[in-house]
């Protein structure tokens, strides 16, 4: 897009949030708008996170992706837990991964495998991205199974919950010095330091402002947006479940998708394909236990025990996109394969 | 088997079960005669589609075998569904799923295994059955999580049932475009179009009013057979489980069965894997769902819900299934195992 | 470990063991000192069989280390059978499979990965394994899913766990004929025959009276260890599942286990993932059968449905163990997860 009517549609969409949340607009036409923010300010955020990353060097800069890539869910995220809305947050996390995994790495296979008969990319990556994707799916699943079978008590439930966190965490950080320093050489070139889309061309000054900025705006619109969820939902009779997996994910993530699914048509399927899943995994491996973390600093601790059909949902996207992506070659029919479940799995949540 | 001695045995097992059903015999002989009458009529079924898929060319052919080639499975099952016996078809369709996934798959390695020490085929093509297999299973397990869990009412079961009945037929449908359309060279010859084993050297003409006679032969048997089902299975202490799992799904596909190991025996071991992997795909995710929607036709909506034992057969045969012929090299061990995990399911199944 | 210090180790704290035993010691130094007892005597019954192995020859060799290298295992479990602690019977032989599958795997590619920056093994044999192991979680699985959902009585639980031992030993007596004798050349050397570390310089005489000393010490370490159970996990406030499924299994394996750490560390990790898959696919298809006919011997059949936690402890490690080992190569950071893993299972039983 246009950088001069990006930054339009931006100041615009944020000026119209505040004013909407100010003057207390109808609930939907605050809830559309601030809707629409997000995608905007996320965006952004995305775009200054990067040009900060190209002006801090490869090693630095790819662990600013890899820490920030999700900062707006991230944000987002944190408003919700501050309204203790703990259902919803756990659904976005789950929308945000199957999101990620079903419709941006979907709409990148169907899109790039309509225009190249065969795509192909380092499947090298592709194992080690299936060790990893099974460890998350193990540390959201461990805590389901015990705290339910075993009838678990608050407090054990709480304690379990924070440790499985740290655990994830660390992990996480290990597999950023893996990837980044000891095996930096032996992984392809795509992790992390990918190159996401054109860099916007802003001195190293105006990104780290931006980058402030940006947060800011983050903070603010998601602010607007958690205050009009309530009544939204109420309003056209749809579920939190649905709102936070569906909606919230989907508008959080919306800037990051379209630059996947531009690099797959452009053939570059193995950074639309890293894109899709190493997101993901920075949701569930870092943006999860990180936010279980901060409800604990707000003093009442968010657990990591997801519902039934969040495990479930989150599974098997897990595994359809091991499939697809395990042998380093993607076609249109693939890509289909992963939208058909991602619309099996909305519609199921909506019906919740 | 010499023609003119099969067109004799089906002649003499179709007038038995006429005889059998009109001149109301015992209850068990009538089933014994019917079932033996359906292993006949089904193969006289199978071999006609394929002669009349030979004439009709490469493409349009392909897409018959694929579409009719559980044609017997699917009439039986309509038969069962007017009867409002569902539970008895879901049993069928898992019997099928694992009938060609764990026996005739199992069958086929073991006896090809015995002869050959190794035996090998083209493995893009198990990858991209890999990749549908799943989707098959996640159709068939994202209701059954969502309608138990969430305890659905009865309008939010039905409206889930037929979306997700009609998202695998369009996935379905889209597996052969894209198989036999546009990525036909890139599969092996053996897709769809397989030569699976001798066809029949009829006329054209004979074939067309063979494959009309064999189906309304196998509409009449299946009534019959099913009309004996209660008594017999009262008669046996059997449950409706055991004898649409085991019972019904091996008489429906026995002549495809002994196809298949007799391509394995003659070191075709692709074939029979395709035979087995294939059909077991169809009915998962064609015949099943049309079976729904034929049900809502006939005003009575059939669930897509399997029972949780059902889902469990289905999984772990897929499992095996996936991991013994991923390699693309099967030997005889590999035939062992997968025919022991059909013995503990016939074992539990028949404890119910 | 120099040897005469091992057998002076090994004397002193069979006779302290002994002392503590009939002496009455306190409960818990009892239970520690029977523990490090049962580590020197277990490893010097591996040790033993091992010479024996050796003189057998490579067939019938490579059958008795494949038969009893978990003999100590056996033993200890047959005496909690014989005092009716069925509960940690399976406590233990989960713990030894995933501590064989997490523990040991992960410590040896840990240890082997921050020496060698990428470690390669034949991975035709961790096909054969990773099928192996899909086996015996069916074979764990499918009972508790039928036991359970269909909520089977007392006796038709004895006779599905009756069948399913039986069909899980005979798949394991064909597994030892398929990689010994049938399929002998295609495996690589490292099967079951493979150079657990340096084999001690017995007589073929001393190798014999060796063994049977050994079994004979284990048997009553055992039964001594079995006896401060109930005392030292109340003392402690542990579950019975927390002592079964991570003290005895460790103990019970310790000198297996760092046999596989130190083959790793010679970069041998071939021979080290071959002794920690092979290990905990013995305890699955053997030796947890094996009990299974054992405590029906003594006239009360302990069946074979583990809980849902111990199913998905196993499930777990059985998934992220097989997508370590299927490409062949190790590094550290794969052995970080398979430890990390480790750890959540064992905060989570803890808790319990």
């Amino acid at each position: 897009m246009n950088q001069k009517l990006f930054f339009s549609g931006l100041i615009v969409m944020f000026a119209l949030s505040a004013a909407g949340h100010y003057f207390h607009f109808g609930n939907t036409l605050q809830f559309i708008i601030s809707a629409i923010a997000i995608i905007f300010v996320a965006g952004f955020l995305g775009k200054a996170t990067e040009s900060v990353a190209h002006y801090a060097g490869q090693r630095l800069g790819g662990f600013l992706n890899a820490t920030f890539g999700n900062a707006a869910e991230l944000i987002i995220a944190i408003f919700l837990i501050r309204a203790r809305q703990f259902e919803m947050v756990k659904a976005s996390l789950t929308g945000a991964i199957i999101g990620n995994l079903l419709l941006v790495l979907g709409l990148s296979v169907l899109l790039g495998g309509l225009k190249y008969k065969e795509q192909r990319f380092n499947n090298r990556l592709a194992e080690h991205n299936a060790t990893l994707m099974i460890m998350a799916v193990i540390g959201l699943f461990v805590p389901a199974v015990f705290v339910v079978s075993e009838r678990f008590t608050f407090d054990q439930d709480q304690f379990l919950s924070l440790a499985v966190a740290g655990i994830l965490i660390v992990s996480y950080i290990l597999w950023l010095v893996f990837s980044m320093i000891t095996h930096k050489d032996m992984l392809a070139d795509e992790v992390m330091t990918a190159d996401h889309g054109e860099a916007p061309a802003w001195s190293k000054g105006k990104s780290i402002i931006y980058l402030v900025v940006a947060t800011v705006m983050v903070a603010f619109v998601s602010e607007w947006l958690v205050h009009t969820l309530d009544a939204f939902s109420e309003q056209f009779g749809l579920s939190e479940l649905f709102i936070g997996a569906f909606v919230i994910a989907i508008v959080g993530n919306a800037a990051e998708h379209s630059a996947a699914v531009l690099l797959a048509m452009k053939n570059k399927i193995g950074a639309a394909v890293e894109i899709a899943i190493g997101s993901s995994l920075q949701i569930a491996l870092f943006v999860a236990p990180v936010l279980i973390l901060v409800s604990a600093m707000f003093g009442n601790t968010m657990d990591i025990v997801f519902t039934p059909i969040e495990l479930t949902a989150i599974g098997v996207s897990v595994f359809i996109a091991k499939s697809v992506s395990r042998d380093g070659q993607t076609n249109w029919y693939e890509g289909v394969l992963l939208l058909m479940v991602y619309v099996i799995l909305g519609i199921a949540f909506y019906l919740v």
